[in-house]
């Protein structure tokens, strides 16, 4: 089993080297180049992703042709359109490597049956889940409670690594905020140093 | 058993007799009369309510002294701040009762009992929690694609048991708009009606 998603899963419950062994069948891996999709919206997502190396941008497109980006992925990240691939419904996002990427992919049926044969699994997913909810949760209070300056710091403080992959376009897409206004934050925090 | 949270349990696993009384023991019952706190914001958040009658409002209050309504919760919702429960931190949210409610409230120590002694319960909440987790994601995807209108109307067409308890600026405080302009919404349906 790939070491990063071994010591991802051992941070929250313990499997057997059998266990692992099993579970480790489910996926499989994907190179996925630059600029290239996992998901595009109307498609159904058929995975849930498990990155290995590179970065990924999930969005949406509204009807005025702008893009929203909803999070970013990078290693140790797990990453689908959790609707889609639950309900099994056309996606409303699309997921795009912002560089060359790996992954590994488990499909729905190889979720059901690792669910079946492996309970503890069920303890993983649901850890994982309720860590992005309250992911999503802090998002939308700071939507409310910050300014966009102090979003954007937070954003700097809590994702280093993203930061770093990811163009002014990107960040202010996310922020909910105009690329210039990213440029303008920049300018203002180079001064203050 | 409360015969409602039977039901809830019972639409995502199946839990022997002994196993439902087992589960049943963690739970204490609780009235909220109307306008009083399940939790304030600065508190820890501890329990995990299931709403067995009533109505419930989840918000911040930013700095500028404005509600924002996170969401709302009725009969056979379940109800807390995930994040001030699962990483028992202070929380930024209210939950007020917007009616003389009945909840049953379950704490952390014997949520974690039950994970222990009954695993099932482990996949109940890996659902509930997907369950929560797409509703969020959908929330944060029309804020971006719908207009106010269409987020207005999407509400009462999906939750039109809420909708018929909250008033106009409750509603208007969760749909990120103002007051007056829910009003000018229901003006203009009832005029097209």
């Amino acid at each position: 089993m790939n070491e990063l998603l071994k010591q991802n899963i051992k941070r929250h419950i313990n499997l057997s080297e059998d266990e692992l062994k099993m579970f480790n069948t489910y996926f499989k891996t994907k190179v996925i180049h630059k600029k290239n999709y996992l998901l595009k919206a109307g498609e159904v997502c058929k995975y849930e992703a498990f990155v290995i190396k590179g970065c990924f941008r999930v969005f949406s497109i509204d009807k005025n042709g702008n893009e929203n980006v909803l999070y970013f992925a990078i290693s140790d990240w797990w990453l689908s359109d959790i609707d889609s691939f639950t309900n099994q419904i056309p996606s409303q996002l699309f997921i795009q490597a912002l560089e060359d990427s790996e992954i590994l992919l488990i499909n729905k049926s190889n979720k059901v049956k690792a669910y079946q044969e492996i309970p503890k699994i069920e303890r993983l997913f649901r850890i994982m889940t309720q860590k992005f909810l309250v992911s999503n949760q802090r998002r939308i209070l700071q939507n409310h409670s910050l300014t966009s300056e102090e979003r954007y710091q937070y954003f700097l403080a809590n994702y280093p690594q993203i930061a770093q992959k990811i163009t002014n376009i990107q960040l202010a897409s996310y922020l909910g905020i105009t690329h210039e206004f990213v440029s303008k934050i920049r300018r203002k925090i180079a001064q203050k140093k």
